[in-house]
């Protein structure tokens, strides 16, 4: 069936169902970014294989809503199809409702995957939509009857991320968890999102592309965990280590039965942004008796805030990462200045070589974006062989990749000349750069949340009416998502302070579509500033440590106090990556992070 | 009776009515933020005299809430009284609230008065002592037992703002009104803030210091507005000019009685941020049956985008300002030359004559905070003869005034150098100019708020580890409030967009306790700044028109740019103020606008 058809088919089953629209999210039942191809919904139905989106079909109309990230590639994407293409201005204003909420018929009812909506946006749609009696209504995996061929569950094997990486044991950290609950008078939590289960669990497996999660949901309970996830993932030796904290392995599928034939003796803690509809259900009917308390994931903070274990580790993963960045972009130049053939695959799989050399290595942390001149201007770029740009001795590449190693996980961005450049390229070039440094520069308030300094990095692109729609920074998870919350550096308001041991990333971006693309991307850690009459106060230390390259900047628009930074930057890349390197390698890194 | 006779009454009536606590927040029943004295309730129960703060009052404590605006006031205020302190960090967190949560008892009963709490802050307190059973309960007036001489309601003569000076006739105003209530499926709307009913019928009084407000409720009904203000106000001239608009004259007290009488057709509009716990309740009787639409009050945007013939008349504000201040800061000059005796309020009083000199003077805006040094490191330090400072030809001069002429309401503070200044003045003088100057040159997207960029303006300070505790930037209303919103530049994140039309203050400060005070104030004006491939731009045209002293300035701490402004800024005074002059004032503009 192509697109069409999938689509006529829904709107049949749509009249059988008595619905006026279909909605899908495209999210997993964990609300995760990344998803296995079980839950790639939204592709199935529409085409768009970008990473977040939400497809909406009605009688007459089948609309993608996409933010900035994916307007070009959707465009592409949905060229001659039947979708139409809704660009959303803003990433976290749900457009979508508020189109769906304009055509609603009188008492009109919105089909929804309620495993794969959050109970918080099916609220929201709800309370659009009550003003002409319209209604939501559920139906689980209700594109399974058109999708026949629907890839099953991952069955990846559960390995232990030991506490010499985590820096905190699963005992200590289910201890902080019950005490937290005991502090907002709670017996029980659910935790339904992948990363938050990795960390308290200390557990990781291959179920996920580029994150290395265990597909399940948790239950804390007073005496020990309720963890659905299949028990054939677990080898003995791993059940009988989770055993000795109170772990108890069940099917994954077992998870909404448990909740509703539980007998709960306390009030449970439950987080509305992130839980999906269905199991927020069946908490809502086990426990109307003893209460539900409905707040952010208190583990969703815990574990952006990095401690000493992690930030160590994160360091010497970003040596490594230096290491590979350095051999590989010495191995560019020498491939264009010689005149050889070079594709944008070649380049990303020559990166992942060198990479993967290292014993640490386990994976990437995302698909790498290896992107040539006007490729860079889509800022998630996909580069699949075949369809890949041949890289010629002019303009700019960019590569976007990153890497979990046992001790850390990596994410940068270097764009860099692989020849001459435009005016209007080193422009870009230097003042997206100038951003980057402010941010990498800034000091500010205890208290301070990022949403309130993401015009740092900003405001020299502002000054000459350049921008990104992209969020300028997003946390990193430890061998777990390469994008994790609660923090970011972003324009949506979203009051989550910047605290001592999170890490971010600072990544402007400057896109010309059909032309070129730029982007600087760095990982900043938080630490401490110092006090005094005015505050306490916070700033960035920045943990990347590849070279960022000098011969496109027009030093006119740089002032002294960054370009100190940068070459302060370069200096010290210099200092700890050479030693690791080989002469050849280390001369090249010497001249390319000369001062300017 | 002193202020611990009237708490030790209060706790009297407190046990009699059951309560556990008595909060008094020192609203007015229209959530002003300036409020005649019969509203003083905060400073008689607590003595403070500041204009924001939370008087909570328990069995065994009686603590009075105030941000740090108010926290070295406060603490002098305070000294030796039975009132304990507690400095909020933030404004809009209500942390007195939760302190109260935390504190009450099971079933315990919070005592408000409910003609001077919002809704929603009534609700919110609700929601936090809910987990304990606790309840709000409100007694209008509860304090008039212990005031024996409470102030009456004022009763100022009512007169018209014009066409001439507003640019939109009542008509008109109205005809938009009943249009953005159609949209949103409404028949009613209940106004109960000052500046909007103000604005929608272009009326004016002096029922209100500063703020020439007509104290009333207006209810706009299909066919005119009922209009609560008490008709002895009014000539019969400007009753029958009010009547050809269908708006009627009812007394003040009258408003509950006539809610609670409806009989609707429709539903009603209320903003439950800013409509009184009482009028709420009322509200929700009568309409029970038809609806009740709650949401931001469409006034209050429509008020903050100034129309054509408003921004024309601001500009002239500024002009009559800009020769005020110029012949105010010369006087000032010569007077210490001269050696002579000037009191922080004979300054005041010599400025207040220069302006009400001009026929279209009507009023001060505020007010004015003519402080000396350590006296200007109070951010709203008022100027009481007696208790001023004497001026000393050394160190800084800080002047925050303004005034409402016909055409427009002016509010600038500039701080002026006396004699000589210690490094650290100069730091702080020329740090919080290029703060200030950083805003007035920002460049930034269509649809951006002010939270977003108040760190463009303090990022130079943060650097320097500088900050300031109250906002960067407050609306400005046309012979109105001289602080209105919805739009503010300023810490707390709030999702109002900067729009063109819009009149913002941009005042950062620096304040060092028992040394001395900066801020530099002018009020600038959104304005779009053209669009291109990133999207559409806005930025600030600035309206002051009074110089910035450089004598002090560090100029090695501003950059380029900033320098090029500032010149320009000061050369473009000049051009427009010096006309107005007289020779003598004229030459020493001159001097004083010179580049550096």
């Amino acid at each position: 069936m192509n697109i069409e058809e999938r689509i006529g088919t829904l709107r049949k089953l749509m009249q059988e169902w008595g619905w006026y629209a279909a909605v899908t999210v495209g999210e997993d039942p964990h609300n995760s970014e990344y998803t296995p191809s079980r839950w790639h919904q939204r592709n199935f139905i529409s085409g768009f294989t970008g990473d977040a989106g939400v497809v909406v079909v009605t009688p007459d109309h089948a609309g993608l809503w996409v933010d900035s990230r994916y307007h070009i590639q959707a465009a592409n994407e949905l060229k001659d199809s039947c979708v139409t293409l809704h660009r959303m201005v803003s990433v976290e204003d749900c457009e979508w409702m508020d189109w769906l909420a304009e055509r609603i018929p009188s008492g009109g009812v919105i089909g929804v995957d309620g495993l794969c909506m959050s109970l918080q946006d099916a609220a929201r749609l709800q309370s659009l939509i009550e003003y002409r009696n319209g209604r939501v209504v559920s139906r689980a995996d209700y594109l399974e009857t058109i999708w026949q061929d629907r890839p099953t569950l991952p069955q990846g094997k559960v390995w232990l991320h030991e506490e010499q990486y985590s820096g905190r044991s699963t005992t200590d950290k289910l201890k902080w968890m019950r005490g937290v609950l005991r502090e907002h008078g709670c017996s029980y939590a659910l935790v339904s999102c992948l990363d938050q289960i990795g960390w308290l669990l200390n557990i990781r497996s291959s179920d996920v592309d580029y994150c290395p999660f265990v597909i399940s949901f948790a239950i804390v309970t007073p005496e020990g965990v309720e963890l659905f996830a299949g028990t054939e993932k677990f080898s003995s030796d791993i059940a009988e280590a989770l055993a000795q904290d109170g772990i108890h392995i069940h099917p994954y599928g077992d998870v909404s039965g448990f909740i509703s034939s539980m007998k709960p003796s306390g009030r449970i803690m439950i987080d509305p942004a992130t839980l999906n509809y269905e199991l927020g259900k069946a908490v809502e009917k086990s426990f109307s008796g003893t209460g539900i308390v409905r707040m952010d994931s208190p583990v969703d903070i815990a574990k952006a805030v990095k401690n000493d274990v992690e930030i160590a580790g994160f360091r010497k993963a970003y040596v490594l990462d230096g290491i590979a960045q350095t051999r590989f972009f010495h191995w560019l130049e020498d491939e264009m200045a010689a005149g050889r053939q070079v594709s944008e695959a070649d380049a990303s799989d020559r990166l992942h070589e060198l990479r993967a050399g290292f014993p640490d290595f386990l994976d990437e942390s995302f698909e790498t974006a290896s992107a040539y001149q006007q490729n860079a201007a889509l800022p998630h770029y996909c580069t699949i062989r075949g369809k890949d740009a041949m890289l010629r001795p002019c303009g700019v590449y960019l590569n976007d990749s990153g890497a979990h190693y046992r001790f850390g996980t990596t994410d940068i961005t270097r764009t860099v000349p692989l020849g001459p450049m435009t005016r209007l390229e080193r422009e870009d070039y230097t003042i997206d750069l100038k951003g980057m440094i402010d941010l990498s520069m800034a000091v500010f308030p205890v208290g301070t949340p990022g949403c309130r300094i993401d015009a740092i990095c900003r405001n020299p692109l502002w000054q000459t009416m350049r921008n990104f729609g992209h969020g300028t920074g997003h946390g990193v998870g430890n061998v777990l998502s390469v994008h994790e919350g609660p923090q970011s550096i972003r324009q949506n308001l979203r009051n989550i302070p910047m605290k001592p041991g999170m890490i971010t990333s600072n990544e402007p971006g400057i896109y010309r579509e059909g032309m070129h693309g730029i982007r600087h991307e760095n990982m900043i850690l938080c630490v401490p500033a110092g006090e005094n009459e005015f505050g306490s106060w916070l700033r960035f230390e920045t943990l990347t440590l590849t070279y960022f390259d000098t011969a496109p900047i027009l030093r006119e628009l740089l002032d002294e106090a960054e370009i100190r930074w940068l070459n302060d930057f370069n200096a010290s890349v210099y200092e700890k990556i050479s030693p690791h390197l080989d002469r050849y390698d280390a001369d090249w890194l010497y001249s390319k992070t000369r001062p300017i």
